[in-house]
């Protein structure tokens, strides 16, 4: 089962999973802002079960969690400033979900296996470079703080009741069926979208911030070996990449696909209250216990990414 | 106002502001299993105003959070065991509740000082000692999943708006008012109460785990301190002790009061899972920046507190 299959990174994942041979079932309630679109299945939709719920829903979810033998986590909000401006909403959706989603595991099927897509937010403003798994929690906004309570959730109820929880620190994902439309979730889709528009791009700061941009498809890859790999050691990892790039160099990187121009603008007061510098992960210590390594170098992906949304922006638009 | 103010530690605090000659309202919705007795605040009943309102209460509260100067925030659960059995219950509580009281108070009253009453269990299991405010976060229970996240809204709230926001994370408190009754707010309450009726006092392990506990007096001294000390440098500081002691030792020290016996008895199952070893921490920065100093030896505060209990059990117990 995917919760928020109809996302970027969770419709990815399905198709994945139903070209394996799982049977999959997605659970999306297609939240106003958030990524869900049902493009993003086309082409499997005769194959997967598509579920409209709310994972907020705790009742509703109950038959479809006490039957499912994984579990992947990837509904919720993903917006930094949604998260500021409506702290309550994320909280329910990103935190009281999740826990209410481990309760009724835990008391109707613990065998499940249960895979969280977290967030490299959880660490804050880098002290360090890279960020490994040990590095202070210090969220800058609502949204770490939510994604580490249910990080540590996931670590609990690993522990306490000894099921088997995972959740994946992922860093800035881009790809194929990622959300373009509006400006609250994520860099990377505004980007893409002024872009391939042939807009101005607009880099907030000195564009000289460093990421370690994913490519989805290494992330879907994480993503099942975390939900696979028997015996794990953590219940938290790392997800990065083996390049790290500027906004600037990813900018750039963009032009060999598309044609525009970019302008350097100060950062927006209510993005520069949670910006947290550079940032970088250690992922080594996931990539040892579960042979997982990021493979899609930024040139690759963004071809394959330009050339997925070329003859369909009018659907992400 | 004292949010909780009919509990333990929010009673003690609202009996010394009041003598003080503050302005003081008490808002408390005595919760069951919460440690709220009317009795508490006894000699002062005609001093202070009593609001009997739910902290889940959001719309409900906000004429009083927005007219008030200091917001003491003592309401909550407190059982880690109960935080295990019903996690949702204590999301709402011990963490939603204060996001919203945070977010009241920056729409309607941002001049306000909050000071959230955290704990040491955000640390979980110590990996050194003493504790100091740089140690991991790596909460063993439900109720130290949701005050890190309170910790850290205050700390969000502090950066992010400006706003006067501290949360210090008291070890475990002992002393007049706090609650005897039931086995599930901590293990003083109950040792004291078996003390005191003269029964065999249980202690889990082999009770050599080793605590800094707190008078409660102390505690509302530094209470009050990080609410009126001005440009504190940090949002959230440790309180501790000048003395340690093991559960041994606190109970022998019980036996200069009371006659009774004690056995040591195995883990339960339900405290095994979130037992955290030995705890003690380093108070020195709030110490430094404040001038607090715990000021109450163990033996001089069971004094006090068998002495305020010996002809009040009935209400108590």
């Amino acid at each position: 089962m995917v919760l928020g299959g109809l996302g970027f990174i969770g419709s990815n994942l399905t198709l994945r999973l139903v070209t394996s041979g799982a049977q999959v079932s997605v659970l999306d309630c297609e939240l106003a802002d958030s990524g869900a679109n049902t493009h993003n299945l086309d082409p499997v939709i005769e194959e997967v079960r598509i579920v409209d719920a709310d994972i907020r829903d705790h009742q509703g979810l109950m038959p479809y969690l006490s039957q499912t033998d994984i579990v992947f986590c990837l509904a919720g909000h993903a917006s930094h400033v949604v998260s500021m401006a409506e702290p309550c909403l994320d909280l329910d959706i990103n935190c009281r979900a999740h826990l209410a989603i481990l309760e009724t595991c835990r008391q109707h099927n613990p065998q499940a296996v249960l895979v969280h897509a977290g967030t490299r937010q959880v660490y804050g403003t880098p002290t360090r470079l890279p960020v490994d798994e040990t590095h202070p929690l210090a969220p800058t906004d609502i949204l770490g703080i939510h994604n580490l309570a249910t990080d540590q959730y996931f670590t609990l109820y690993a522990r306490t009741y000894g099921m088997r929880c995972v959740s994946l620190r992922l860093t800035n994902t881009y790809g194929p069926r990622q959300q373009l439309r509006g400006t609250t979730q994520g860099v990377i889709g505004v980007f893409l979208r002024q872009a391939m528009d042939g807009e101005t791009v607009s880099i907030f700061g000195d564009g000289e911030q460093v990421r370690d941009f994913s490519f989805v498809d290494d992330v879907v890859d994480a993503l099942i070996r975390a939900a696979v790999t028997p015996d794990l050691a953590q219940c938290v990892y790392n997800i990065g990449s083996s390049e790290v790039h500027s906004l600037l160099g990813f900018v750039k990187a963009l032009r060999k696909f598309c044609e525009f121009d970019h302008s350097i603008v100060p950062f927006p007061p209510e993005y520069r209250a949670i910006a947290i510098g550079d940032y970088y992960a250690d992922y080594g210590i996931f990539a040892a216990e579960t042979g997982w390594a990021p493979k899609t170098s930024l040139g690759d992906g963004l071809a394959k990414t330009v050339t997925y949304f070329r003859d369909k922006l009018d659907i992400y638009r």
